[in-house]
């Protein structure tokens, strides 16, 4: 039976990768590397970057794929990303036909393969029996709390972590991701944020403070690195002053 | 002004740490261990086994330090583990002193710093300034649904983290840790749970389906296992059935 190693890699920086990952990189006979196009083009060299420094064995055959563009005006989200995972495991398919029997593949997944990430679903929907074996990495999360230098929780307290359109009335501390619409600016303006984004690159930006002070900031420097880089990938916490 | 590095080292195997924490220890001129009685020596394994792995500095000195136990039975659980950080705060003061001027030392946190951990809030209450750095580690979240193969989200949803003693009824996906009380018990047997104790060591042992079907498993293999091992360290992910 093929392995196929689904592997976190951190988001950002190329130190935050496990031995594990590089581990399981190096055994891999074959790498799949997404490709999202030109605007993404600085995730892929943080992908580069991992694979120049710390896979060892000799040409590892690296595989390209272009990743399909999931329908994001679609009026049933869940619908919506149901039809993109199947268009990705036609092509997850035929990239497995290309692992030697008895072999190993391995999928480099940003951060960590359980959060936010479609990988593991797309996999179950592959007919070829294949060996799963999930790698954890350095999600967004952590990335955010260790460049804030602040803990996740408060002592014995719990911990919502939600995408930016499931955000609510803030009732318990919250980590909000995959906010393109910048949810934050309808909370409570007494809260404080901690936000980061491009967490652990070169370019990583970290802004905190009360709401009501710093979200103006937030939104104007939101803008223009979006404009410059093309791209931007942010994370924050929201919770009550202590 | 002294460096201190809060090193994550992940929840139990030596190959989830990352390359930026072996630098981390690699750097540090003393690496501090803290010491949490014999019945948890199999912790400081895997501490001891990172460190001779890993950090290739001839002779980094290494200061081992007990760590005094928190009043469990308080009634304020807030107020005991106050107490607690203030008897920790006066220890690390203590083994700052042993940092040379201008140089650094590092303090080895299971898991991720951010999670569920006090040294952060510890080194606040140190007077001398230093300059802390934080190097985010993987935490038992990504080591539970990495063992089971599984997101730790469903499609776009929030998941709650919390310690067991604030379970409550299960409105949101939820991992609990913490959870000496097993407070599983009380919750809906048509809920999905995937548990998972001594994650990432050689001892793992994972056990996963509807709750009414596998409680009883998962509380003798828990009573056994803490007897087995003299501790017990697990997390499970409670959820609703797709
Ligand atoms: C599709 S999710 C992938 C999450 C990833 N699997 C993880 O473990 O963090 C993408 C979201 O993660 C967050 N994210 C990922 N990388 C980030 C980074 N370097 N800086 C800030 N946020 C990041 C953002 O909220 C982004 O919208
Ligand atoms: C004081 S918290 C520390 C959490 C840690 N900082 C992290 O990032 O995972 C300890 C709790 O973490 C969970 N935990 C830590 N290591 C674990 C392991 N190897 N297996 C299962 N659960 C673990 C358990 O729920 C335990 O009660």
């Amino acid at each position: 039976m093929k392995t196929i190693y689904v592997v976190g890699i951190g988001t950002g920086s190329a130190e935050h990768v496990t031995i594990a990952a590089i581990d399981a990189l190096n055994r891999a006979d074959v790498l799949f590397i997404p490709d999202k196009g030109a605007s993404k083009s600085d995730l892929a060299d943080v992908r580069r970057n991992i694979i120049a420094r710390h896979v060892l064995k000799p040409e590892p055959r690296q595989i390209g794929y272009a990743v399909p563009r999931r329908d994001a005006q679609h009026i049933d989200y869940g619908q919506g990303v149901a039809d993109w995972h199947r268009a990705l495991a036609d092509i997850y398919a035929m990239l497995i036909c290309d692992v030697p029997e008895n072999g190993a593949g391995a999928f480099l997944v940003w951060g960590d393969p359980g959060l936010y990430d479609s990988t593991l679903r797309i996999l179950a929907h592959v007919t070829e029996p294949i060996r799963v074996e999930v790698i954890p990495g350095i999600t967004a999360v952590q990335a955010l709390t260790a460049a804030h230098g602040i803990a996740l929780n408060r002592i014995g307290e719990p911990v919502l972590i939600t995408p930016g359109r499931k955000l609510g009335a803030i009732t318990t501390d919250t980590v909000v991701m995959l906010d393109g619409q910048m949810a934050f600016r309808d909370a409570d303006p007494k809260l404080e944020i901690f936000w980061g984004a491009y967490l652990g690159t070169p370019d990583q930006i970290l802004i905190a403070g009360r709401l009501g002070a710093v979200c103006e900031t937030i939104i104007n420097t939101r803008i223009l690195a979006r404009e410059r880089h093309g791209w931007i990938m942010d994370t924050y916490l929201l919770r009550q002053p202590e």
